[in-house]
């Protein structure tokens, strides 16, 4: 129950930075929702390609959906003040971040993946929206920029895995991946932590 | 068989609208027809791989392929004519978008999908080729511009899960589907519709 | 055996290809990692989605990851030599090219796929990486440029084809195909052949 309603909470969160962006991009009330909708709901849509569940549960059933439209209407309406509380939101972002890492591993393990394919199908499901969003709107995904986004995501999804392998319980590992991802990610927030970028090519100057 | 063909006739309009842009961006023969291929089968493919039918229907069977390659080469050798033509083509495009609205909602049904998948994939089939167009030739996807497009699309997948929900007819729901998807789409060409665009933000001023 | 070896060395050539692009585009060590593992493994993972292989290899099993990877890792760092031996990656990029092309039209006959899904899908195999590679550095991709590429990837996995329904060996059409499209290419390359260009818009004058 719980993780559902972090789920939804997670889905809302990552809707209103697409329908927001959209906004800022001057897309017309549809193409807002439709940037805010896909980046809500896309992570968990390739994660279900990737495991074979068809048609992909957001599809199929309608609340994942129905969040991530209420969440962009509310950006397209709101958005003045949505722009204030930024800064709010990328901690919400971070938390919807670790949430769609942890489960996204999770249910890779129940599909019969492999630890390795945890991993990496959790961190898909939790950076794939982002980066939809940003090739929709034409932008270079924020994923390749400084910012420390998708290792945070990998070390949530294989906390669960870890703890699976351990063979501890399943929401033991939700909890653990979850806090893990957050807390890493607004550490690198907090303290603008970035990885390094390779020295510069001579063939440049 | 009416259906067949009025299919080979969507996936050749929405083939040669790719190719046609590909001329524009001074691709060579390979690139145009890739771009137009991809266009004219893009939204069928994105709906197998959605529903589960592997390997996809227009990579498995020549007929598709054989229309999209046809239509793309056409335009090819004949652009300067096609470019005369171009409002004709918008509504063959608007037909086209239509007809695979309807027949992507009507297959989803087939496969058990939920009258919701039936609408979202429906509507998918209907726009997908168009998005890859454009993401392949690096501009914001039209469909995010102002231009009334992907809601005819889901009114018209979603007339096609209406009537299926009635327990009508398939048939009724695919000719009901297409001309309300066709036809709405047509009015907003005509009077130049356009979804409202959120109010200017100040902070770009 | 021999087939597994030579496609880790195709991800490998691929991964430091986007690893390359990476570099050059100011992207951080993991950005760099993200475009090398995505072009070295891409092309493999959506001909698995294609085939409904769930999950797909790369994502489940550990070592096509870790040669992408390694060969990434290796160009963050090695960098400028590699700029200095580009003409070499060349080659051995024509070679996994087709190595790709074939061993993907031959997976897509092993799973029920019919002769033309063999030839889209292995071709498909072998430029899909840079394609995704192109789309997440913002760049019309490659493919789509003056550049012979798509086509010997089309002649190799042709060639499985007609070897499968000729009913010889399948090894043997591994071979025929891979040497056909990496000749072929090479070819292009070392003779600089293009295919044409439409005849100029008098519209964009």
């Amino acid at each position: 129950m719980l993780v559902d309603v972090l789920g939804y909470l997670g889905i809302a969160v990552f809707a209103a930075s697409g329908a927001l962006i959209g906004v800022r991009k001057r897309l017309d009330l549809f193409g807002v929702c439709v940037v805010g909708i896909t980046t809500g709901i896309g992570g968990g849509i390739i994660r279900d390609i990737l495991l074979g569940i068809h048609p992909p549960t957001s599809l199929d059933q309608w609340p994942n959906l129905a969040v991530a439209f209420a969440s962009s209407l509310l950006v397209f309406i709101a958005h003045p003040v949505m722009n204030r509380v930024w800064r709010g939101v990328l901690l919400f972002d971070a938390f919807g971040m670790g949430l769609f890492a942890s489960t996204g591993a999770s249910i890779a393990l129940d599909h019969g993946g492999s630890s390795l394919s945890a991993c990496l199908i959790g961190a898909t499901t939790a950076v794939a929206g982002g980066v939809i969003r940003d090739i929709l709107v034409n932008e270079v995904p924020l994923l390749l920029r400084r910012d420390l986004y998708a290792v945070p995501a990998l070390l949530g999804s294989a906390s669960v895995a870890v703890v699976d392998g351990l063979g501890w319980s399943a929401n033991f590992g939700l909890v653990i991946g979850t806090v893990a991802a957050t807390g890493l990610r607004i550490l690198a927030l907090w303290r603008r932590w970035n990885l390094p970028i390779a020295s510069r090519l001579p063939a440049e100057d």
